[in-house]
């Protein structure tokens, strides 16, 4: 992997509340995070147990948590998931790991896909319609779609899946934005199938981005790939935990479902209100599109971060406000 | 990546308490593990703050950690520091990253070494003797070494990584053991160093193997491309908030060395008084040799799990006891 031409960070992400404090220093605090698409009110953690800071995970503790996966994301067999520290990580070996001379990205989407392919020496084509991919033997999808919320059905994504594996090569969906979204939204039940792999990110539904836990649904024998490269004790005790007990927690994650629904209801309306005109999103944000550059500096002057795209400077994608305090600046930022 | 042979767990490892439990179904609980190289006391974790499990680490919080990883392990510049979610994931990636025709690891050792770069298809020469690292262009090195606590002195590494540099090679100095040693064991005075790269284990030191949390330490280029390969937030919000606290505890850090210490004494004495000759080891692990399985079996019958090894019956390895209960089972265990 030497050689790879991306820095660490170099990309544009969300979630650099220090950056923002040092770019709007007389904001009032505490700042407001609305910069990522991670749920602001986390899964109750709970106390946990000394023996998951202090021992090495123990191969029957990722089985359970590999099986809490495969039952949350309607898998068959443990089998067909691994678990990793984060997807972003999976992200990182994927091309390491399933090599593609050439890969398609539909796009615009989350620049890490483009940006680890390309390192790992791939020619990567960003095509914005799906309409392009008909020649492709490798694709990257994100369903739904970050920033725009764009959607694919899995009957689409089966064909597509189809045709990659018609001709060796691989399509990836990534769901990371998939868990509180309608039901039907993800394609875990399409597995296995040798042409598909699945990325799941625990840490955006449940709130808990920190803990780094992320998964991938495959096929056995690329799921095994995956887990020989990742090694043994990749995901920390207290993920294994945490993740387990929270994947088991049906009602928990219908109950964000349904309140994060209402909660773009009513950003959409503020946002609608300021003159800001909604693209589209998730659960888990809103893309607006207006003056971006003005009020991305507007509400960070009013200790509110949100996400800007230097490739897309009239854009602004907003995450959702935690509490009514959050709620409250918001709305008078934007009046 | 893919048609490496190794699956996942096949080697032998210590800490597998729900095996020893199935193996000895009559054994009084709580079992006892010493079948790890881990401090029995951690380093106490503090309640950490919420957002360390609900955000994604910003760039400034790695960077905090890269820096007391430097200060505490006397490299000048966090440029020289890579963290990763424990030193497991490095020992996996550095043959992909710094791939090696064929690599010599003075054994027997933590087989990971070995696995890890045959999976990545380099011939792999296990040798026992350093003179056999004479022509050697690439070598992996665990100092002390784990389990017979053999160690090096700076100045042999540094002709010996001096020698692979001149080769266009790599010299791998795993440092897992190092941290509670007498001063001078590590060789991290030698970085930079274009032919060193040097591995430290967070969780072994301080207890807390279940956080992953491991460093490499080399030259800023082979740092870069190992942060590349990460990418963003590979350690968790945890890891990065005990371990910058942690890594800054030199005080903690010297009594828990000085504790060790007396703890290793009074080990060897019980397991020499059992008629089990003491071979060597560290201040985390004694290595000894006798009836290897017989003991293995009487021990675990006792509720007590050592480390025994398949290639070498006549050995185990003793972890250290964590408390007077577990020294006075122990003893009776031996008596």
């Amino acid at each position: 992997m030497v050689g790879g031409s991306m820095g660490v960070a170099e990309l544009e992400h969300g979630g650099r509340l220090q950056q923002a404090r040092a770019r709007f220093p007389g904001a009032p605090e505490p700042f407001i995070d609305l910069s990522t698409g991670i749920n602001p009110v986390p899964w109750p953690v709970p106390a946990l147990p000394p023996a998951a800071w202090a021992r090495l995970p123990e191969p029957g503790e990722e089985q359970a948590l590999r099986q809490a996966a495969a039952k949350a994301y309607g898998v068959a067999d443990a089998a067909m998931i691994a678990a990793a520290p984060g997807t972003q990580l999976l992200i990182q070996l994927l091309p390491r790991l399933f090599p593609q001379r050439e890969i398609s990205i539909l796009g615009p989407t989350y620049a890490e896909h483009a940006a680890c392919w390309r390192a790992a020496g791939s020619l990567v084509r960003e095509v914005e319609n799906a309409s392009a991919l008909d020649d492709a033997a490798a694709v990257v999808v994100c369903n739904p779609n970050n920033p725009d919320g764009r959607w694919h059905s899995p009957a689409m994504l089966q064909a597509l899946a189809d045709r990659c594996a018609a001709r060796g090569g691989l399509l990836v969906v990534d769901e990371a934005f998939a868990d509180l979204e309608e039901e039907q939204t993800g394609c875990s039940g399409l597995l296995p199938h040798p042409g598909l792999l699945l990325l799941r990110s625990f840490g955006k539904s449940y709130g808990l981005a920190g803990l780094r836990l992320g998964f991938a649904l495959a096929a056995p024998e690329r799921v095994a790939a995956i887990r020989a490269a990742l090694g043994p004790w990749a995901v920390s005790g207290p993920a294994i935990a945490i993740g387990v007990a929270a994947l088991d927690d049906a009602a928990w994650r219908r109950a964000a479902s349904v309140r994060l629904a209402q909660d773009a209801v009513q950003l959409d309306a503020l946002l609608s209100a300021a003159g800001l005109r909604v693209l589209g999103g998730t659960r888990l944000f809103r893309l607006v599109q207006g003056n971006g550059p003005a009020w991305f500096d507007r509400l960070g002057q009013a200790g509110i971060l949100v996400r800007c795209f230097s490739h897309r400077p009239s854009w602004l994608r907003f995450g959702m406000p935690g509490n009514a305090a959050a709620w409250a600046r918001l709305e008078a930022a934007l009046g």
